[in-house]
C-alpha cells in the first residue's frame, strides 16, 4: 500500500498545500528558496500536514486556515530536519545529499531559522492564539527533545524512560499538535481536542519506534538515508536498550558494549551489533511496543462516528508500523 | 558615561526583566539553563529590552506585558547570537568563551531554537497579534540578513547598498520592533508606531556601523571579542568598502585586495589592512554615516513632547555612536 492511498479524502487539500509550501519560500536572497526547495522537494510524505487536514475534515472543517497551518507544520518539521542534519553531521537525507553537506552547516542553521520564522508568520496570519500557543510549545518541546537526545548520546545506560521522554518531545509533539489543530479549527470541545492530541502522540511515538528499528534492519536504498547511523552517532535507542536487557550471554553483552564505545566501526562490528540486537529481540520488542501505541491511538478515536476520514486515520495508524520508508 | 545611566527612567523595569530572563529558562534538561545562563549572564547591555521599556514609558504604558515582551526580544537576540557564533566559528563572546566553543555547535544550534520557541511562547501569552506579527516578521528578517551576509562573505565587490540591506535586516529590525512594541502596547496611532519603528531602525543601523568600525580599531579587552574578526571571516563591511573606494594608490589597493583574499593572515597583514582602512578614511566615513543615522533617529522623535524618557532615548542615540563596547 502506498501512503498516498490513505490520503484520498484530502487529496485536493494536499495538492493545495503542496503549492503553498513552495509559494511562501520566495526571497530576494536566492540561496533561501534553493535550499528550501532542495529539502522540501526531496520526497517528504507530508504526514504532518495530512494529519492536520484529516483531523480538520473529520469535523467537516473547510475553512481557509487549514492550508497555511499545514504549511506551517511542515516548515517547522523541515526546520528541525535542517538543524538535525547539522547536529548529526548527516550527509544523506531522503536519498539525496543533505543541505549541510552541499551548502555548509552555516546555511542550514540560518535557513532553518528562516523556516521557523515563516511558520510563525503563517500561524499569526490565522489569528488563532490557541493554535499559536500549541505550536510554539511544540517547537519548544522539539528543541528540548533534541537537546535531551544530545545529552544522552553515547550513554549506554540510557533508560527506556529517558528514551520515551526523548521521542515524545522530538517526534510525537508535532504529530499531536497537527492532529489537535484540526479539532481546534473546527471548534471542538476540550475532550475532543485531547482525543486527537493523544491520537497524534501515540502514532508519533510508534512512528519513531519504527524509525529506530528500521535504522537497524532497512537497507540504504529503501530508507533514503544511511542506515546504522544511530549506532555511528552513539544514539541509544529502543532496539539496543532492550537487546542489552534481554541478552543472557555475558561475553556477547560485553562485546556489544565494547563495539558501541568505539569511535569508529568496521563493517564487521556494525554487523555484529545488528545481529546482537536482532538475536536478543531488540527489533521484535520495538515493533511490539509500536503496535501497542498504535492500538492506543485507535482507541483514542473510538468515540467518533465511523466515516471515510476516520477510516483513513485508522489505516494511517496501521501503516505507520508497516511502512518501510 | 555608563549605558546604565541612560536607563534611569526604567531602572526598576529592567531589574524585573533581568529576573524574568532567568526565570523562564528552567528545564529538566540541565544543559539548557546552563548554556542559556552562560550567554545571558555574560554582560549583555539589554539594549533591546531597554528600548522597548523606554518606548512604552514614553506613552505612560505600565501594563504587565512589557516585561515578558522585553524578555522575548532579548531571547530572540540571544538565539541569533548562539546561531551566529556557530556560523562564524567564534571562540569569544563578550570576553567569555562562546557557548559553541564550550558545549559544541550542536548544543548551540538547539539551545538557540529553544530560546526562539520560548520567545514565541512568551509573546503568545501577551495575546497581541500585532506584536506577534511584528516579531515573527522581524525574526524572518534576522535570518534573511544573516543569510545574505553569508552569501556575500568573501565578495570584495559587496556594494554599500548590499551592506545596508544586510545590516538593516540582521541588526536594525529587532531595534525597530522593540521600539514599535512600546507604541503598540500603549495603543498609539499608526504614525506614532511608524515614528518609533524608524527611530529604532536608524539607531540600529548606526549601532551596526559603529560595531563594524570597532572591529577595526578597538582592542580585544574593550570589545570582549576578538577584533579583526570581520576580516578573518571575509566579511566586507562599510569601513573596507569605503576605504577601497577612497584609495588612490593602485599598489596599496591591490595589496589590500590580495591580503583580503588570503585564507590565513599574519599579524603584519592584518595590521596592513587596518592601516589601509584608516588611511583611506574607512573609519571616519563609517562614523560619519552612523552620525547621519543618529540625526535621522532624533528627527523621528521631534513630534513627541519633551520628557525625561524622551531625553533618555535621545541620549541613548548619542551613546550608540560614542560607545566603545
Amino acid at each position: 500500500m502506498d501512503v498516498a492511498d490513505l490520503f484520498s479524502p484530502i487529496i485536493e487539500d494536499l495538492q493545495e498545500v503542496e503549492k503553498a509550501i513552495f509559494k511562501h519560500l520566495d526571497s530576494e536572497i536566492k540561496l533561501i528558496p534553493t535550499i528550501c526547495e532542495h529539502i522540501l522537494g526531496s520526497g517528504g510524505k507530508r504526514l504532518r500536514p495530512a494529519l492536520l487536514l484529516l483531523s480538520a475534515k473529520l469535523f467537516d472543517y473547510r475553512g481557509e486556515e487549514r492550508i497555511p497551518l499545514s504549511v506551517a507544520v511542515e516548515y517547522i518539521h523541515t526546520a528541525t530536519l535542517l538543524h538535525d542534519d547539522v547536529v548529526d553531521n548527516s550527509v544523506l537525507r531522503r536519498g539525496k545529499k543533505s543541505a549541510n553537506s552541499i551548502w555548509g552547516n552555516e546555511a542550514s542553521v540560518l535557513v532553518g531559522d528562516f523556516l521557523f520564522a515563516k511558520a510563525f508568520i503563517l500561524m499569526v496570519g490565522c489569528n488563532n492564539l490557541d493554535i499559536l500557543g500549541l505550536l510554539s510549545n511544540a517547537t519548544g518541546d522539539l528543541a528540548q527533545g533534541e537537546i535531551f537526545e544530545l545529552v544522552k548520546t553515547g550513554d549506554i545506560n540510557t533508560s527506556i524512560n529517558d528514551y520515551f521522554k526523548i521521542i515524545e518531545k522530538k517526534t510525537a509533539v508535532l504529530f499531536s499538535a497537527a492532529c489537535e489543530i484540526g479539532a481546534i479549527l473546527a471548534n471542538q470541545s476540550i475532550n475532543t481536542r485531547k482525543a486527537l492530541n493523544n491520537f497524534g502522540k501515540n502514532i508519533g511515538i510508534a512512528f519513531q519506534l519504527v524509525d529506530d528499528a528500521l535504522d537497524y534492519i532497512s537497507t540504504d536504498n529503501v530508507l533514503g538515508k544511511k542506515i546504522g547511523t544511530d549506532l555511528e552517532e552513539g544514539k541509544v535507542t529502543y532496539p539496543l536498550i532492550t537487546a542489552l536487557k534481554n541478552s543472557s550471554c555475558k561475553e556477547e553483552y560485553e562485546r556489544a558494549k565494547d563495539i558501541f564505545f568505539k569511535d569508529d566501526h568496521t563493517k564487521e562490528e556494525i554487523d555484529y551489533l545488528k545481529s546482537f540486537v536482532i538475536k536478543n529481540k531488540g527489533i521484535e520488542s520495538t515493533i511490539e511496543s509500536a503496535n501497542e501505541y498504535i492500538n492506543k491511538a485507535k482507541e483514542n478515536l473510538t468515540d467518533f462516528k465511523n466515516s471515510e476520514v476516520k477510516d483513513s486515520l485508522l489505516k494511517l495508524a496501521d501503516f505507520i508500523v508497516k511502512r518501510r520508508f
